[in-house]
């Protein structure tokens, strides 16, 4: 098995991941800035199918460059043949949005935030993005007075009401997928997990437009189980998007490539998406450590991809594994699929009957085994 | 001021809380056990208004002692004056619940776990109370392969759906608030946080009797804003009920007497809740550290109720504050309540207009001040 | 490759692993408790080469029975001719030591402990364990003022001190490994990571006796990396023991079998261990879950075991391949091992000198190619 | 009583710290650059007494402006008064130190990175500083393999042992203080902890003049006890500088204003440092939140003092209070500084002895009466 991705497999990756010139908090570039373009030809060599890209992504934040950059983006596009899968607004990097854009206490700052979302929004459609991500990487506070949180939920809910809208009123085929975040850079985020999100969607005046956009390593930051989080986004209909990467628990935000960071819960990942009926992109949102030259963004691109492979082979095998299949069956795993009550049955029923409590009491649950088993696909031992 | 509770203040605590006989995984017990009737009267004395329990706080696992520790119970009750403002079912300390209650993978444990909560639910209403807590220890998972996620949420909402069936059926004057933890005693927990729960509720057949009851120290274990989260509970009409305590971030559950752990989170806690339309009871479900003898359970109870009292003041104090309203205003807090658009405009508007972006990229938010100001508060020096 | 064990591989167990009976904070046992003899005889079937064992894991706490026990534990030692390797004393289940051994509060208590260390130390050398592990699980506070920090630090150094003059003036060959960890079940530990440990010892007045026994889990739930953390004991001459089991981070001690959890760093730990001249047992400290029967305690039990063999197995090829051997040469980890300052340089030499910085600082690491070597090599893929 | 500082209370700062631009990993400054002299009038306005530098917070990477900028700094500490402190070197902004500076695997930049060290010890001592503090915040990895840390761990010490004799030999009044953290920039840093740079300095040749700068937001990012670890620090007498701000427990550095973050913790920060010998600056190491302008950002210093100053009445007031000194009585807290042999005691007379095992087992420890008065100290309600 040649673990070489191709289009089929639907990989994409933010312009803004192999393009990240490495500044952070305590230092500044080791890289050069990258065109848009550039990604999208060197994407295209390692067998990418999308891109994802904020708007700062390809132009300036005062558009000075607008047409220019778009055109070169598009000519790479249509070069490549690699497809516009999502597009984002970067709300984050610029001093204006210091204290967010859909939620900041000044008026004219979500105002502006969402009129930079709308110009975004018709050129996501005019490349043919299907999916547009809403990261709020700055809808948040670091004390307790600053930011008024259900105001803040109100505001935020009229920004998504006021951008459906926008976007029905458009006719785009397009749908929103929200991204939570615990925290960072804001000292807390609003909607921090992928929880708080689904549950704000319900409040829209267009829920069925609005979906989510998890990323493992936001989950992971505050300690939550990524592959649980999309089978319950999933179980609500809500999985548009997804973002891999790899993280090592509560820590700051590390954007390792996927299948580093949580081995584990990166096969458990791809066992959750593979098995589901998600189709849309598997899309990496990673930095390259800033230890990394050109070569070395290029070599982790490609190892998001080709880890991505390694652990799609092993969950099917596991699945299939007639071993695993008994052990499913012993650790009684199926058995939660049949309803609790049985078709004609109420709480009369239940109310009624009596259990052996002694015998469930003393009947162990076998589920050693079966992780044993798991462990030894992902190790590729078995 | 004495900060001395009265029932007006309608602080309650779960039986278990103060009747906590303090063993743990690494140690056994330090206190004997506690009959429910005496931490009725013990808490009475104390000031409390109401009290919460599980059906096993009261009576044996076995029931055989039910009738006779219901009366004891209920005379206490009566002794006192204290209201049973909340029940809830012991569906985790049994081995037979050690796969969980109503996601096991047992089917028969699952129907077990039901017809447990409905006898509970019989007395609860008998008792007097308005609010069923469910909180769902054991419903989750160690490993990834032993939990089907997406049939232990079908299994959940069945579970819901046929539990408010009952108490509709029954003309219960009764309320579920649902209460989530990220993990402990499971490895990962289902519905993890507040948000996950509020986006579960959505999907059940009687969502408007089901609501929620977060724990501080649970939200804080993932990391999570407790104030935020309550904020967001609120927001969609579902804080049912609270628990308060104390916690030093991600670790195991400590279940400190509230007030201590996170103070500055006790404050915003406060302050959210009493600047809210929240009138449920001011629950505290906090565990008296190992150390202490029975003389010290009551000096932590007491403490619970002190320290709400002393930060109710405080925040009272903090939002009356001229200086306050001054900083809030600087810092442009009301403008958060401020629609985006005003009456008549619509998308075009915005699409339409300019803004000075540099003078919004230089104006401070003047929150340090605002915070300091709080802080100061807090500390009792202004 | 058969990845079963044999005595030659050294594993040890803790008879208060597989003897666990699964109780909680939240629960009651799920399992029989384990006499030691049985697990003995079925940890030897398994192929384990030795046993750790607690005082209070072969006989009461009342010591009542005492020599009965310790006869059948003997017994079973010279039937199954699996070696105690380590012993260690239960300073902390027992209402006595609920503010610890050696710092606790009341003197009587750490003189209590001391002595239940000394009979302890007695039996350890009889049955020729050369290590005596030391974990203050119980040493620590939950609130400020409770500890005076320098006064234990004070006595936990007294103690050791006395202990250490016991051992060398009995004439044991028996050296201490102080187990550190953070927190649970105090909210605060003493001693809390492998360096606070590391340091203490140097006070001490017999140091070359004391060592380490750092556990994977413990420093994980401090967000620590293992691997760094025992090569830094191995640097200083104090790796005197390991602890091997699994974690998911920062929440309660999960005890999960080694190669659970965090597969990345356990890895990273066999390759620590394996390629280093630790020469001691390969001791596994885990907790069969609570949902586990009998025969899923010994699943576990044998998982430590293969997936230590499977992780052997893989970091030597690891070390092997040359393609890594030319990766980690491309990122220049052997020129870490060539001093700083050449022979007869000093720093003049460095004062004086000038260097490329633009070709420095442009030239990249190459580490993600190196790490991606490592994970296809843990992925079994290559 | 006014809480305003006076150069007596020994308040001071890094310049990087009002000098932050608030440059982050997702977002560009929102301030504009400070230049060195300018914090200089500014904090000796607000009462601070000195100043802590990086070599490139006066001057430029390249020193093509040394000359110049060092003069205008100088000449801004001879008008205002304000003591140079304390000194340290920027290894970690520049690309050239991606990888560390005194561990980075390339030796030429561990070179160069000494070199710069020696530089500007020569400037911290011309300016009398006394301190010199070493975060080595780019020392550590993202990848396993990617460092051999016995290795590096060498290299560490050669740093450390060539700039020790380099101060002995040039006769600097200067001893240096090593500034641990755990994470961020890098995946992993090495000596993580307080404990773990404790260890370290043990190894050295010239062990007396290197000791610990311990930052609080460094510490509760491993979820350590900031309070304890300094306790610990002082009682190796290593503790030779402090660096006070404010966190949230695990996630990225926060570097909040001291006071505000773990309040509790910062109460018992200042009572563990106001009851030792320690007499070295009160450091302040924060970051004015990017949401600030100039005016917010000596807000937000000011607010360090006035909230140590604060804090420090509390503590006071609380050891002073007879009540406290009554339930540390009762908490026999006092207890544990009487050595557990009294003066001719040893082993065999703990040996020989018996306690009342169910006295001492039943006797409760009265820990939350004493913290409930600590917290009402620290409310400002007693």
């Amino acid at each position: 098995m040649s673990y070489t991705p191709t289009p089929q497999d639907k990989f994409s990756f933010g312009i803004w991941t192999v393009g990240w010139a490495a500044q952070d908090v305590f230092g500044s570039a080791t890289r050069a800035p990258m065109p848009a373009e550039r990604a999208v030809h060197k994407l295209a060599e390692l067998g990418a199918y999308g891109v994802n890209f904020h708007d700062n992504d390809v132009f300036a934040f005062d558009e000075s460059d607008r047409d220019e950059r778009i055109s070169a983006f598009r000519k790479a596009l249509d070069d490549t043949g690699l497809v516009v899968t999502t597009a984002t607004t970067n709300l984050f990097s610029h001093p204006i949005f210091k204290d967010g854009g859909f939620t900041s206490n000044d008026r004219d700052v979500r105002r502006f935030a969402i009129a930079k979302v709308m110009r975004n929004l018709d050129l996501a459609a005019e490349l043919g993005a299907k999916t547009y991500v809403c990261w709020g990487g700055r809808e948040g506070a670091e004390s307790g007075a600053s930011k008024d949180v259900t105001a803040a939920l109100d505001r935020f809910k009229e920004a998504f009401d006021i951008l459906g809208g926008y976007v029905l009123e458009q006719g785009y085929d397009l749908r929103f997928a929200i991204e939570p975040k615990p925290n960072e850079p804001r000292g807390d985020i609003l909607l921090p997990t992928i929880g708080h999100a689904l549950a704000f969607i319900n409040e829209l005046e267009h829920p069925e437009i609005v979906g989510l956009n998890p990323e493992i390593g936001h989950e992971e930051m505050a300690g939550l189980n990524y592959a649980h989080g999309i089978k319950q986004a999933l179980w609500h209909g809500k999985l548009f998007h997804i973002d891999l990467n790899g993280q090592h628990g509560p820590r700051f935000d590390q954007d390792l490539r996927f299948g580093a960071g949580n081995v584990e819960g990166a096969f458990w990942t791809v066992d959750a998406v593979d098995s589901s009926d998600y189709d849309g992109p598997i899309h990496f949102d990673f930095k390259p450590p800033r230890t990394e030259d050109d070569e070395g963004v290029w070599e982790s691109a490609r190892g998001c991809m080709r880890n991505y492979l390694i652990l799609r082979e092993k969950v099917r095998a596991f699945r299939a594994d007639p071993e695993v299949v008994a052990a499913l069956s012993a650790a009684r795993v199926d058995e939660l699929s049949v309803p609790t009550l049985a078709d004609g049955e109420d709480w009369r029923t239940l109310r009624d009957m009596t259990v052996d409590v002694d015998a469930l009491a003393a009947r162990g649950m076998a589920f050693e085994r079966l992780d044993q088993l798991a462990l030894e696909h992902l190790y590729g031992v078995r």
